[in-house]
């Protein structure tokens, strides 16, 4: 299992850190013990939106490799929408891995073709942004199409991440993840 | 106003990014204009217990400058309880300053000697060792006694960031950020 957390310029850091911390939990708390994730970047130094730098593990690697790829939002978005060489690697994911986004990440995935007649979710200031790539926008706070997943704004990264902890380990292992978290909120709505 | 925000090695990422967040966007979305926050840690790079690397904004600085002082939790706590470096520039924080932790972010405080007669909290699974420090243990979310702010585990972060924005610039303000975040679950309790 191998999970791959996308970096770049003026993200917002809790949209990165919201799904981080549960996923990451996984393998921590001991419940998937050959979980692999990495923070994968085209740079090697990325700068949050709020002015925190981060150091991804893997520089312009092959995300094809993956099973889950996780994509934040963030003010940084609306430069990537026209950034053909960050389009091109996000286009790489393989046709099997689970695809995933919240915030306005879920606006990069459209621009790379992944949301062609898929439900799907994003911040609900950006919702008439996201209408221009699908005309199934959601309002819940977190849609799956097929193989492709998409949170609300911010802090439902949150949300985002508990779900995949269910969809890779099941339901009492979401549960006991959460509650280490004391997130009591947990919700799809 | 000026706000520092402690990180460590081995701390948890959304112990730290939870407050981060809705205080910086008191700046971001212009509420405070002259706000000016720091990253601080006695180390030039700091890895979360996640695996993540941050770059601080400041090292070893002086800690009696700020308004504000915000300490996540970690597991990197246990460590930092019997280092005396650490521990001492933790100390030198002003008698004016309001002192803030999250999770085990609040024994830090303890070690530090700011809770001595004070109502704090922790992650639930800490308040056995949170009673060392004080006799006053609280299971509520957000604990203020004086210029004492604590919050309980993990995401309970989020709920301290945006309370110290309603402190810092009123419940208008809060509500908004609270908005923007995407975020219903606001609660001290």
């Amino acid at each position: 299992m191998r999970i791959a957390f996308i970096v770049y310029d003026d993200l917002t850091l809790l949209d990165f850190a919201g799904a981080y911390d549960p996923i990451t939990r996984l393998k921590t708390m001991g419940f998937i013990k050959d979980l692999e994730y990495h923070i994968c970047s085209l740079k090697s130094k990325v700068k949050a939106f709020e002015g925190v730098e981060l150091i991804p593990d893997k520089v312009s690697n092959d995300l094809s490799e993956y099973d889950y790829i996780f994509i934040p939002g963030g003010e940084g978005v609306i430069k990537l929408l026209s950034d053909s060489e960050f389009i091109s690697w996000i286009k790489n994911i393989a046709k099997d891995t689970v695809v995933t986004a919240v915030c306005g990440g879920s606006l990069v995935l459209g621009a790379a073709g992944f949301l062609y007649n898929k439900s799907a979710t994003t911040h609900p200031s950006l919702m008439k942004y996201l209408s221009k790539f699908t005309e199934n926008v959601s309002e819940h706070r977190i849609v799956e199409d097929g193989n492709l997943i998409t949170a609300r704004g911010v802090t439902s990264s949150i949300d985002l991440g508990l779900y995949i902890c269910e969809k890779i380990a099941g339901v009492e292992t979401r549960e006991k993840i959460q509650k280490q978290m004391d997130y009591s909120a947990y919700t799809t709505k």
